[in-house]
């Protein structure tokens, strides 16, 4: 069973006597059952009898209904609802859209709307780049999905996304005062998701591609890049690859080793492991050795598709031939984004000393991260519940305030390995071991960094030039 | 020259000699210049000078040139900086998109993403319609436009159209709590606009058009309510025939005569004369001579066109032929949404006794409203400095408050009507009189009493059953 956690909490609301230990009884059943209380209060008291709210997580589903069984068995008492506090923060959606201005009197609503506004119109009508300061472009970007790719749940399609779209959007604003919307497409091609990106995006400052499948999302991403004059970034790629560079190269700290002298397994050749070995390549990487299903990529076969080709040409140097597990022997880094469990004790055991190992599929990891770290020297998860949780969180929301701040119109490999270097910087030397390679999700001041570094490698480059 | 106004307020920043009467010296300057004194601050003090805030409405552009002008006469005095109050209102936008829930630890980031969100995303994978209880579908609508006819000003491009669309959106939230989302579309083909639509509403409860040009309008508005399930709206039409009937039967109460038994001649066959005859009939209007450019509509013509070829089937019942001026003589009733001083006061003074004028072009009426209330019983325009200003505002935002509360997927004539009825019922018997037919667009109970009118009819038919 999985750990109770609070994804799964819930809350009881029971009908009880009135005496003095029932309080203590309802909490016990509950913990006895397996569930973790985090509240309890009496909502209500009547001369025999009274109603409590118990909250508690729970490992999932099944779980909520064994919880609720042991309260009712309780000498009389019964459970008249149970309430699933995620629900309940989702309902209704997590966003709201505000004005910025008031509109209080005619005076407000003259400047703001008609008549006034027809001046700020005319204006941007005669320069249209003056709508990067005049309205909402400024400081909004768009989450763009077609619902394929999310989260672990494949293609569950836009409705069934939105609600990861607007968490998304809540962690923008939190984290980098960015305005983010939530874009769910009901399509699925290619050339009409691009035609669409490209005609919603004069209210946008940015695309952020998010859970679009591979290898659907290359394209996409590479013909947006081209035909948009505003940045483009694809999460599911340079996200990731911006973090994992970032535990990476304090990792490496860690072990004493540098990227230019390690060999390197990546396991998984989608969005994320393709991007991650670019950026890699781009730090300096040498010997880094891809594997998809079949095993590693190497230049001696023939690929149909282009990713894979480009990985046979650029990775690989000593040709290695064989399976991900032949792959590890020796090696120094694994990077896993792939599948849960597909490594085991002796596979990690046969790594090289001091061996690092990121495994990063979710919720279950490649191989469990403490049996992993009986051989290697330092393991990172995406997961909370360890040490050393690598999760785009980090980046993508420096990267966009730091993109909309230099009014960046492309996005530049130098800025990707900055904005790595920026949230590796945020961990101290004396902050700096085995279970800390990589600042907590909540450091205040990690999006900040990440800005900075985006609009330094901006303005030191002509890629800012489209900047009012 | 225009009056001054706060659409064009300024404030100019002045240096002056520090002495006991300069700041009444510059306010005197800027009252002869013919501006508008609103505010004036001392912001810095020296030894023997002063910086002065001076704010103040002008008439437009020239005349805040003579302005600043005729202060920089002033003997010591200089105009350091002339800043734009309506463009500073606009900078960086009019919206921001901000999160409805907490996100400041592990437990609140489980809930509202990931793990926690994907039992959300699950549970409207399976069932779609619990979008509209677990996501910003809820309360979003998408106000939408090619930017094509965009107030009086024409095809000015989607980027110049979106501080219309923002502020649009703010007056949502403002008067009705519904959060809406400007969406200005790169693109003017009639099918790629619907099929974008299409393809964005997952995220959406409802679609405002607006600012779309004819006859394009007509076509996208139909095909997006027959093939979507969310209702659509298009403000330039539905909107403003709402308002102009809550107007008309108010101002047929002053006149003490009956829908039925009026002649009613209509200006203009565009988007929103179209919608008002329309609207008109539902209510039992009988005799309306609508007019284009080349005068009364008729039957016996032939049109190319299917609003034209409609609308002389549906009204002129009588077969008049002629201009507008001499469909005119003895009509009861003027509604006009054409175009600036295309009548007199001759004309006005043709119609028969207690005649009712409603000229609506904007910012300029068909008829001088001054002179028109010579001749006319009731006066009504779009503009705010007259009595009976009849404005949209009145209508959009308590539709779409009604409509999102009922779950409706479809708007039918009887929501129109009843949303009207709810409008003009805010003016009192108390109250009514010619000078006030229509509640001010301040009225803090107008959106409320709509929703409500439109839920009583929602509920009354089948049309809610999309609800969930």
């Amino acid at each position: 069973m999985a750990n109770p956690g609070p994804g799964n909490s819930i809350t009881l609301r029971i009908d009880a006597p009135s005496n003095f230990s029932v309080t203590s009884e309802l909490a016990v059943a509950a913990a006895d059952a397996g569930a973790a209380v985090t509240a309890l209060d009496v909502v209500e008291s009547h001369p025999s009898t009274i109603v409590v709210d118990l909250t508690c997580n729970t490992a999932g589903e099944e779980h909520v209904e064994r919880v609720r069984a042991a309260i009712d068995a309780l000498e009389g008492v019964t459970v008249r609802l149970v309430s699933d506090r995620t629900f309940l923060m989702h309902l209704g959606g997590k966003l709201e859209v505000v004005p910025r201005v008031p509109l209080r009197n005619r005076d407000d609503l003259s400047r703001a709307y008609t008549p006034g506004v027809a001046r700020v119109c005319l204006a941007i009508a005669e320069d249209k780049s003056k709508a990067r300061q005049l309205t909402v472009k400024r400081n909004t970007i768009a989450v763009v999905t077609d619902g394929t790719a999310v989260l672990g749940l494949g293609d569950i399609g836009p409705e069934a996304a939105l609600p990861v779209m607007e968490g998304k959007a809540a962690l923008f604003k939190q984290f980098a005062n960015v305005d983010a919307w939530p874009v769910c497409l009901d399509t699925k091609d290619t050339e009409e998701i691009i035609s669409i990106v490209k005609a919603i995006a004069p209210v946008y400052g940015g695309v952020n591609l998010e859970d679009i499948a591979a290898p659907r999302c290359f394209e996409i991403e590479a013909r947006l890049r081209e035909e948009l004059d505003i940045p483009v970034f694809h999460d599911d790629q340079h996200g990731t690859a911006i973090v994992t560079l970032a535990a990476l190269g304090n990792a490496l700290k860690v072990v004493g080793k540098r990227i230019e002298d390690v060999r390197i397994v990546v396991s998984g050749v989608g969005a994320a492991g393709n991007a991650i070995v670019q950026l890699l390549l781009a730090e300096g990487a040498r010997d880094i050795v891809a594997c998809g299903r079949d095993g590693a990529i190497h230049s001696d076969a023939e690929y149909v598709d282009a990713h894979r080709t480009e990985l046979a040409a650029t990775t690989n140097p000593r040709g290695f031939q064989g399976t991900l597990k032949e792959a590890l022997v020796d090696a120094d880094v694994f990077i896993g984004v792939s599948a849960p469990n597909i490594l085991v004790e002796d596979d990690i055991a046969a790594m090289a000393d001091d061996a690092i190992v990121f495994a990063m599929a979710n919720p279950v990891p490649e191989v469990d991260p403490i049996v992993a770290s009986r051989h290697a020297a330092v393991v990172a998860t995406g997961r909370s519940d360890f040490p050393n949780q690598i999760n785009n969180v980090l980046a993508f929301p420096g990267v966009f305030r730091g993109l909309l701040d230099a009014g960046v119109s492309d996005i530049t490999a130098p800025m990707l390995v900055a904005a790595a270097e920026a949230i590796a910087s945020r961990v101290g030397d004396d902050e700096l071991n085995a279970s800390f390679i990589i600042p907590s999700v909540f450091d205040p001041l990690v999006a900040g960094a990440v800005a900075e570094a985006i609009v330094r490698v901006a303005s030191s480059s002509s890629v800012a030039s489209s900047k009012e």
